[in-house]
C-alpha cells in the first residue's frame, strides 16, 4: 500500500500527525483532547477534506470527525486488519430475468464498507451490490457501473448531461430498466433533469439514495435498493421516478415520479415526499402497486430521443421581505436567460422588485413564478399583486415545484434560444410537472 | 362620490373604457371578450393595480380579473346600490373582560366586504369587526386600530420596527393581549421579527390572517379571528404566536409559536404549520389547551424591552446545482453583514461554493447554514462537506427555519454590528427558535 493509500484523503496537520504515529487506514486509534478521548478506527476521507479532522468509526458504528491542533494527543492502540476488497464471485445470473443497469454517481447509498475496519469505498461495483443486498440476484441480472464518486451537492447540470447518456448507453444496450444510486441531497434536481433529458423513454430509470449509511444499523440502503431495482425491472411505467421510503419503518418504498418529489427533512427514511402529487407507485412485500393511473406505460419497442444538454444561465432566487431588487438586476446583467422566483403565497413578491422585474423581462429574460410555501398551485388571478405581475409578463408556475421550475427551464435552454419557444415548453406538460387541476388527496399535505 | 372613488383604483384604458359607459363601483357589468362572456359587480382596485384589468366579483362569490382590449366589450347591465360603510354602533363593552388591541396591518384577513356590492374596504374598525364577528364581544373589550393597509409581500423590516413600537404603546396602556392582523403571505417572517423585537413580554401577540376573503363561504376569517381573541385574552404564555386554522375542517384554531411556524401551501385554511416543534396550543370550543409545558408565562408586571430595529443588509441563498457562487461575492462586495444559506439535506453546498465563503467569512461577514429541507436538523459533523464548511467558519443553525434565522440576524445587525456578539446571539436560543434536541413526536413531520 502506497504511503497516500494509507491515509487516503488526509493532508496537512492531519496527515503528518497521523504520519509521525505511523497509523494507517483501518488502525484503532485514541485521539486525546483535553479532557475528552475518542477510541476508534481511522477511516479515509474525502479528497474535499480540510486538514483538521481525523476522522474515526467509533464503536458504536457513527463517524465523528475529531479537529486536531499541535496540542492534540493521536496515538496508534490497535493494528487494523486492511482492507481487502477483495470481490465476493459474482453469483450465477437467471438468464430469465430482466436486466437491469445500476449506474453509481456517488452519496450515501454508494458507498461500501468494509465492516472488520470501517474504510468506506466509495464505489459500487455489481460485487459489491451482490454482497451487501444478495436477494438482488433473485429480481434481475444486474450490471452495475461506476459513472461518479460524488457527495450529490457537488452534481451539477454537466454531470446531469452525462447521466442521461449513460443511461441512453444502457437502453441501446437494451436494458429492462435502469437504477440510479445517488445522493439524497439534491437527488430531486438530478432526477427532474433526467425527466426532461430522457424523452420518449422506453423503460423506468429509478433514482435511488440512502439516509444512513450502510454500516449503520438502521440503514435504508438495502431496502431502498431492492424497491428500486424491483421497480426498474417490472414496473409497467417508462419514467424518471425516485425510490425511498414511505414512511419510517421498513415496510414499503414509494416510487415519487421525478419531476414532484422534494426532500423534505434533512434525517429521516422517509424524507422524500411526492408534492401535489400521488406518488406513482409503491413497493411492498417484492410487488409493486401502482398508485396512478395516469403514467406513460413502458414499451421496449420505443425509441428514447436524448436532449442531454443544460444551460447554467437559469437562476433560483426566493423572496423574503428585504429582498434587494439588485439581485434580479444582476441575473439580468449577466446573461441569465431566465429567473424563477420562489414567491410568497399564490405567487407574490414585494413591490420594490416591480421595477427590477419589468425591467427583465423588457431585456428578454423569462421570469417565472413559483411559491415557496412548497405545496399548492400558484395563482395569480386573484390579488391584484399577481394581476400586476402578469402584466409585467410574469409566468405563473402553476403546481409545478420551484426546484423543477429551475430545472426545466435550464433544460429549455439547452434545447432553444428563442425565448417565444422557451416560453411555450415552460407552459408545456413535459414530465408530469405540471398540471391543470390538482384533486384534493393527490395534494400530498397533511 | 367623486369620479376617482366612482372607480377607485382603475387608470389607463380600464378607467377610460368604464368612464366612457358612466359605471361606478358597485354597478353590474357585462364584459364580451370574443365568445367569453362574464357578468359581475365592479369592485375597485388597489392602488398598485396595473390599467388592463377590470375586476368583477362573479355571482359565485369569487372575484375575477378579465384583461380588457381596445376590442373588449363592457356593458352596465345594472345600477348597484352603493356601498353605504355607516358603522353599526359599537356594542356595549362588559367591563368585567379582559381587554384586547387589535392591531390592523392589512391583508385578506382586515378586508371588509359590502356584501350588496362586493366592494372590498382595505382596513378594520372596531365597529367593522363586532359587524363581522359579533361573539368578540362575548370575549374581551375589542379596541382596533389601523396601522397600515398592506397586502403582507409588501411589508418589510421597516414595517416590523413599527408594528413592535405599536405593540409597545398597547402594552403601556395596559391591555391583557394584543392581536396583529396581517396577510397571510409574509405572516411568519413578521411574527418571528415581533418575537425578537419585543423582549421580555409581559402579554401575549397573536398574529391573525385569513386564507379566503370574508365574503366568501369558506372563508376562515371569524373563526381564525376569534380564536386569536380569545388566546390573547385569556392564554397563560407571554409570547408572540400566530392562530390558524388546524386542519381543513372549521373546529380547531392552532395557536403557533412565532418563531417555528410557515406557510406551508399557496391556499389551504390550514397552510400553517409548526415546524421541527409542537404548536404552543390549541382553541376548540371556545377553550383553550396548552400543548406544550416550556413557554414564557403570562405576568402583567413583567416590563416589555422594546427592541425594534433591524438591519436590512442580511441575505437569504438558496442554493441548487449550478448556483453561481459570484451572488456570495455580490452580497459581501455590497456590505452585507451576514448571508443564511439554504443548504441542501443536513446543511451542504456544492465545493464549486466554498472559495466565495471563505472570503465571505474572512471579510467579516457571517455565514450561516439552514437546510431547504424545511424539516429536521442540520448536522454538520456527518459528511465532509459539512466539517470542511465549519473549518471555514460556516455558522450550522441547528433545527432552526431559514427564514426564522434570516430574521433573526436582521434583528441582531439592528441591535449589534460587533460580529463576535452578533455570533454569540445567533447561536442563543432567544425566542423559542433553537432547540438542542427534537423529539420524534415534536418535529410536525408527516
Amino acid at each position: 500500500m502506497s504511503e497516500a493509500e494509507a491515509l487516503s484523503g488526509y493532508r496537512g496537520l492531519a496527515f503528518e500527525t497521523l504520519k509521525k504515529i505511523e497509523a494507517e487506514i483501518g488502525d484503532l486509534i485514541r485521539i486525546t483532547k483535553g479532557a475528552q478521548t475518542y477510541e476508534g478506527i481511522l477511516i479515509p476521507r474525502s479528497e474535499y477534506g480540510d486538514d483538521k479532522h481525523v476522522v474515526i468509526k467509533l464503536r458504536s458504528g457513527y463517524n465523528i470527525g475529531v479537529q486536531i491542533t499541535p496540542e492534540t494527543l493521536i496515538e496508534k492502540i490497535g493494528r487494523g486488519e486492511k482492507p481487502a476488497f477483495v470481490a465476493p464471485p459474482l453469483p450465477e445470473q437467471n438468464p430469465a430475468l430482466p436486466k437491469v443497469a445500476i449506474i453509481s454517481t456517488g452519496g450515501t447509498i454508494a458507498s461500501r464498507v468494509d465492516y472488520r475496519t470501517g474504510a468506506v469505498r466509495p464505489a459500487l461495483s455489481a460485487s459489491d451490490l451482490y454482497s451487501v443486498v444478495p436477494e438482488l440476484g433473485n429480481i434481475a441480472r444486474i450490471d452495475a457501473q461506476i459513472l461518479f464518486s460524488l457527495y450529490s451537492e457537488n452534481i451539477t447540470p454537466a454531470h446531469w448531461t452525462k447521466m442521461a447518456e449513460a443511461v441512453a448507453v444502457q437502453i441501446a444496450n437494451g436494458v429492462d430498466g435502469i437504477v440510479i444510486a445517488h445522493g439524497t441531497d439534491t437527488m430531486g434536481y438530478s432526477a427532474a433533469a433526467l425527466s426532461f433529458a430522457l424523452q420518449n423513454l422506453p423503460v423506468p430509470v429509478i433514482f435511488v439514495g440512502s439516509q444512513r449509511s450502510a454500516d449503520r444499523p438502521s440503514s435504508d440502503a438495502a431496502t431502498n435498493l431492492t424497491g428500486a431495482v424491483l421497480a426498474a425491472a417490472k414496473a409497467p411505467f417508462a419514467e424518471v421516478a425516485v425510490a425511498m421510503h414511505e414512511t419510517v419503518s421498513d415496510t414499503a418504498i414509494a416510487i415519487h415520479r421525478a419531476t414532484r418529489v422534494r426532500k423534505c427533512h434533512t434525517s429521516r427514511r422517509d424524507a422524500f415526499k411526492s408534492v401535489n402529487a400521488k406518488p406513482l407507485a409503491k413497493v411492498e412485500n417484492n410487488s409493486l402497486t401502482m398508485l396512478v393511473e395516469d403514467y406513460r406505460k413502458r414499451d421496449p419497442a420505443r425509441t428514447l430521443v436524448l436532449r442531454p444538454k443544460f444551460s447554467e444561465k437559469v437562476a433560483l432566487v426566493k423572496f423574503y421581505p428585504g429582498l434587494s431588487p439588485a439581485i434580479i438586476d444582476w441575473y439580468v446583467g449577466n446573461g441569465y436567460r431566465a429567473i424563477v422566483l420562489e414567491g410568497t403565497g399564490l405567487g407574490h413578491i414585494g413591490n420594490s422588485c416591480f421595477k427590477a422585474v419589468k425591467n427583465a423581462v423588457e431585456k428578454g429574460v423569462i421570469v417565472a413564478m413559483a411559491s415557496q410555501c412548497v405545496w399548492g398551485r400558484v395563482n395569480m388571478n386573484v390579488y391584484d399583486t399577481g394581476r400586476d405581475l402578469q402584466a409585467l409578463g410574469v409566468i405563473p408556475l402553476e403546481d409545478m415545484l420551484a426546484e423543477t421550475a429551475m430545472v426545466k427551464l435550464m433544460w429549455i435552454f439547452g434545447q432553444t434560444s428563442d425565448i417565444e419557444e422557451a416560453k411555450c415548453l415552460l407552459k408545456t406538460n413535459i414530465a408530469g410537472e405540471l398540471s391543470q387541476r390538482t384533486t384534493y388527496e393527490e395534494t400530498g399535505f397533511q
